[in-house]
């Protein structure tokens, strides 16, 4: 079930050991899905229990750490040698007693890494407070290290093959998207386009299935076009809502984002307005993309092209994007804002999503993009504006 | 938009700041989605940054804490006055310098609880070690106590509506699975009958839309079945493949998830003798289910009905269900299991759920029950049986 070739596993690691050289750290313990995912292919929804990949300098491949039940899963999904799969008993699950950190404690005690610098995620979802203090207790000779994002910054820069998959996603974003369109009018259920909509990420396309999205169907309506994080309820769509959708499709776990604003009706001045600003401002932004700038004079060029409009943005306009799990399709490591002075390079990929949000109504519109040598290339087409119906 | 009575949101409050006192807790910060969901409404897919809910005991309502743009968002999900809604600005967002608990310590001071005995639910996905170091540093008077399944723990004995929310899941429950099994067939992509699958939990019943469930279709086939938490490919189903379909019905965030296992072809000898012993085992531990009972008792009924038979299981035979965000259904708090010593009550919720994985073949049956004033009524009604076809 190995998605690509084994080759590109061994990349990803050595250039994960090369940071951990960088920082200090021997072994890192990675749980956050997407990278255990990156490293060792492994691929299930286990990660609701605590789990993850030991990286140690001292040993050529990965360990793969879970429990009972999930191991076939790992001897399926992963290349790595039976004896780099190491599962837990089920009475280490939510228990009173036992915690999976003391297992995995054992086994760096047991490979003789105890006193090693350890790096562990410490600000990612999926490593827990309480695992530091089982890790902490469990190894009193250790030294713990922050490897928050260590992994997430090596996946910055895409090969061409995780490039290929993330423009078939794009494909899947268009029928999605299209999908969503056709389907919302006055008196449709909101749970009934969902289902729609889902349908369509799920599928994919003829040639590729698609696969399950790191955030679900955004889809708010009327007021709840204000913010921009409510899904769906069984209200049906009423005549003169706005609409917005951020979606998204998925090929493998590679994300191609697309956001798009409807308006079922006669459209108000405001949003038309707004409309115009935001899609004029992301028609400049885009001028300056290329190797070379920073994250910084991308969104600087954005604040600019919408200064003196009514159109105020205080929140970051973008983020790097590319293989996730939920729940977020960010890689949480380069923004599209002031201080973010992370270079572009060939191959990074970017949502820049251009949300406003005001008191009562909002729109969105976005661009999902790869940088290449000399400027960037879209992931998919599909027109930016007011989908008014 | 608010889902439930004020009054019921209230009790729940009232419920939690009793355990808080039991505990010595005078100020609590809830970060688990379900229970921010759980005490004050809030409801939106914002959970991918950092965010929660302060319960202190100097304060009749709760407050919201998280991301500017998601305010609007607990506006209207919310029944909270808006002075207790407090969102950052963005640059706390996945910054090198700023951290959202920064902001959350700052408004702690404020209100003077910094020198308070402060719960933090220390092995909940969502509250990051960080998260605590951050809040240690800028709170050197606090005294920091374990709140992990705090509110967990007051969600294990459902209200009456809540419990029609979750029968109107397994209507919905019903309707995934019936849908499953007519789509999935010989050569049908899997990623096609998953689609069909989502559609259906997304739009539920003609009266009640569905909603996302916190664990996507679990749908393993051929091999596949010898683990639990594999999803799905683009890959056509096979003549002769067991495929073991974990799913659910949702309702407003409430879970009946429905496990079932069919074959397409002629099932071997061995998963057919699995399946009878499963599904008498089940017969047979059904039988205990009351109020006064404890978990594990319900536990040695199952090895019991199966000793002397071929199926061995090691794992838990089932787990507290109610509200539930991704990554998990399970409320973390019981589990059908030698050791669980909690006592069976009226208007608690189980999903009790019979995988068997072998080396290259597996099945699951279950049962979501609620417990009675007498014994047990079952979520929603759906032969056990294995599906052949």
């Amino acid at each position: 079930m190995l998605v690509f070739p084994e080759k590109e596993y061994k990349q990803r690691i050595q250039k994960t050991k090369e940071r951990m050289k960088g920082e200090g750290i021997d072994v890192l313990f990675v749980s956050q899905p997407a990278n255990m995912n990156y490293l060792t292919g492994y691929d299930g929804w286990s990660f609701y229990v605590h789990q993850g990949v030991i990286v140690s300098l001292d040993q050529a491949e990965p360990m793969w750490v879970g429990r009972g039940m999930d191991g076939n899963g790992a001897k399926l999904t992963t290349f790595l040698s039976h004896e780099n799969i190491r599962s837990y008993a089920d009475d280490y699950v939510q228990s009173k007693v036992k915690h999976p950190m003391m297992f995995v404690a054992d086994i760096i005690k047991e490979k003789g890494w105890g006193g090693k610098s350890i790096g562990v995620e410490m600000d990612q979802f999926y490593f827990t407070h309480r695992n530091y203090v089982e890790l902490e207790k469990a190894l009193p000779n250790a030294k713990f290290k922050d490897g928050n994002l260590l992994v997430n910054m090596v996946r910055q820069v895409k090969s061409e093959e995780e490039i290929r998959f993330m423009k078939i996603a794009g494909q899947i974003a268009v029928k999605v998207m299209q999908t969503a369109i056709d389907t919302i009018d006055v008196g449709v259920r909101e749970c009934d386009a969902a289902a729609a909509i889902a349908a369509a990420e799920y599928r994919g396309t003829a040639e590729h299935g698609g696969d399950y999205p790191a955030i679900v169907p955004l889809m708010m309506a009327g007021e709840g076009t204000s913010t921009p994080h409510l899904t769906w309820s069984d209200k049906k769509y009423q005549k003169d809502e706005p609409i917005i959708l951020e979606l998204t499709g998925v090929y493998k776990h590679y994300h191609a984002p697309i956001a798009r604003t409807m308006f079922l009706g006669t459209p108000p001045p405001l949003i038309k307005e707004v409309a115009d600003v935001v899609i004029h401002g992301l028609g400049e932004t885009l001028q300056v993309v290329k190797p070379g700038v920073t994250c910084e004079d991308v969104e600087a060029k954005w604040r600019q092209a919408i200064s003196g409009t009514k159109v105020v943005k205080e929140s970051r306009i973008g983020y790097s994007i590319g293989l996730n799990y939920p729940p977020d399709w960010g890689e949480q490591t380069m923004s599209l804002r002031p201080g973010d002075k992370t270079v572009l390079q060939p191959n990074m990929a970017f949502h820049i999503i251009l949300g406003i949000w005001e008191e009562k109504v909002g729109f969105e519109a976005d661009a999902t993009i790869r940088i290449t040598e000399k400027g960037y290339e879209p992931l998919y087409e599909f027109a930016n504006k007011l989908y008014v119906k």
